[in-house]
């Protein structure tokens, strides 16, 4: 019988649900709404896993790996999740209990880095970071094939490593000056917004950003050179911790491609001790599936 | 029969070896020249070896754990160990070969946090980071129980992190601005040297400067503060990466005991991210003994 297990991403607003062969092919993925009422989230979940399985009669499931947007402990627990306003809810426990299945727990952050591991742009790579830069900054740290999960869930934590740019700038967290006030989508958008033409427009993304700097907009230019500068320099600090032999850049802002990519590398090799020097950069490649890839490694791989 | 294992902690000067049973208690302790000339080195950590052994007879020797001053990659080889001149030196293969017993191998700095887990200041935690706060600084970064090596062996290298504090200072290793520069014992001396009365001194220790800042001279009280003030940042920036349950401050500085912890602490708090704020702070407690319980734990911890 072919094994197979579910990949589940819960976010803030939807549940992306895959089924993964052990081979790493991703055989069925839906997408349905999530709620802030856990009892209706996990309700559909299982009924949906269900479904699937009706579908691949032949296939055996060993499990089902979960992501959640919060602190999670002990593969099960996520300690708060401000998007759906949980608390202290054992995720592995209210999915095992209605699928029948084995559910293991991570940070989604964490799980899209061991998404990348197994079957994206880090395959054969044991030691790697992945930081995913959107609204927030998430970061992912797998040393040795595993996910560096934390005392306290808050392994790869990085958006909130602090940084020497815009240390007078609030984050959400509550401390200023944290790397993602810098380096988000949110940061540059809110760097950009200090100047023409952005100032006068209703909505700026980050998007708009970077193809005013590759138009020549000096401000724009300053503003990709320094949001890629603290970037640069956060994998910097990481490397001299873990030591990882890829960092890749996902999330929305990587959808620039080389113009992240290439600022980053070259902030790295002026901030980065010599011994890491070597380190490669490389853009994440599974994007929204990253999740689905990472909940199956969670049982797929050792 | 009792299990026993060498640690052997071969430093620049002189090799710590010793005989630790599997319960934690140290058996057997010696000090004895290293040299330039690796052969002679490992012949004479062979022969101590030979000679503990003749003296516990009734003891099975399990291995030997090894720290070197230097990038260690597959627990085997020290890529370069400056100190001692050593390029790409296959320490497992020497050692084993010449004492028949398997050999593992670690930098000394993680085996040093290594050992503090086992049976020092980090006993039954599983996550935890030491700074040794010495002439330089060197890490050790310890994850569910397992060194960090990393990629290139340089995992737990956090004395070349880039911190905002003297960015202008040059670092041994080429690049400026780097964790030890500031926090180090030669940086606290360094900083000291601009003010008098350290200016007219002929040789100046990092205790000299304590003892004056606790005397309430003025620019000591300042260089002591931005040196913990660097150091809590860094600890604050690891801890987005790994999450420790605890960071232990050893080597020579940490003798200042409280007058290093205290500020490390509240540089820490205010650099810190919300979920890492209950991170323990602690004084390491096995002094130069902590490599040698690093490689006993090589072998009798999983």
């Amino acid at each position: 019988m072919k094994q197979v297990c579910f990949g589940v991403d819960i976010g803030g607003t939807t549940v992306k649900l895959g089924l993964v062969s052990r081979e790493g092919e991703l055989l069925d993925k839906r997408e349905f709404p999530s709620f802030r009422d856990l009892h209706a989230t996990f309700d559909d979940i299982a009924d949906h896993m269900r479904q699937v399985m009706t579908a691949f009669p032949d296939c055996q499931c060993v499990g089902a790996g979960v992501g959640v947007p919060g602190p999670i402990v002990e593969q099960s627990t996520v300690i708060h999740c401000a998007n759906l306003g949980w608390e202290n809810v054992n995720v592995a426990q209210e999915l095992s209990s209605r699928a029948n299945v084995p559910v293991r727990v991570a940070n989604d952050a964490n799980l899209a880095a061991l998404g990348e591991q197994w079957q994206g742009a880090g395959k054969g790579c044991r030691n790697l970071v992945m930081l995913t830069v959107g609204t927030g900054i998430g970061g992912g740290i797998i040393c040795d094939g595993k996910i560096i999960a934390g005392s306290t869930g808050a392994g790869g934590e990085v958006g909130h490593m602090p940084v020497p740019f815009h240390t007078d700038w609030q984050c959400g967290c509550g401390r200023k000056g944290c790397l993602e006030v810098t380096a988000s989508a949110t940061g540059i958008i809110r760097a950009a917004k200090q100047f023409s033409p952005f100032k006068e427009m209703d909505k700026v993304t980050a998007k708009d950003v970077y193809d005013a700097a590759a138009a020549g907009d000096k401000n724009a230019v300053a503003v990709v050179a320094e949001s890629s500068a603290a970037l640069g320099y956060a994998s910097a600090a990481i490397s001299c911790v873990v030591n990882p032999e890829m960092i890749l850049l996902g999330g929305g802002v990587s959808a620039a491609g080389s113009a992240l990519l290439d600022p980053v590398k070259a902030a790295f090799k002026a901030f980065a001790f010599s011994s890491c020097a070597e380190t490669r950069f490389a853009l994440a490649q599974l994007g929204n599936n990253a999740g689905i890839y990472g909940g199956a490694a969670l049982f797929f791989t050792e």
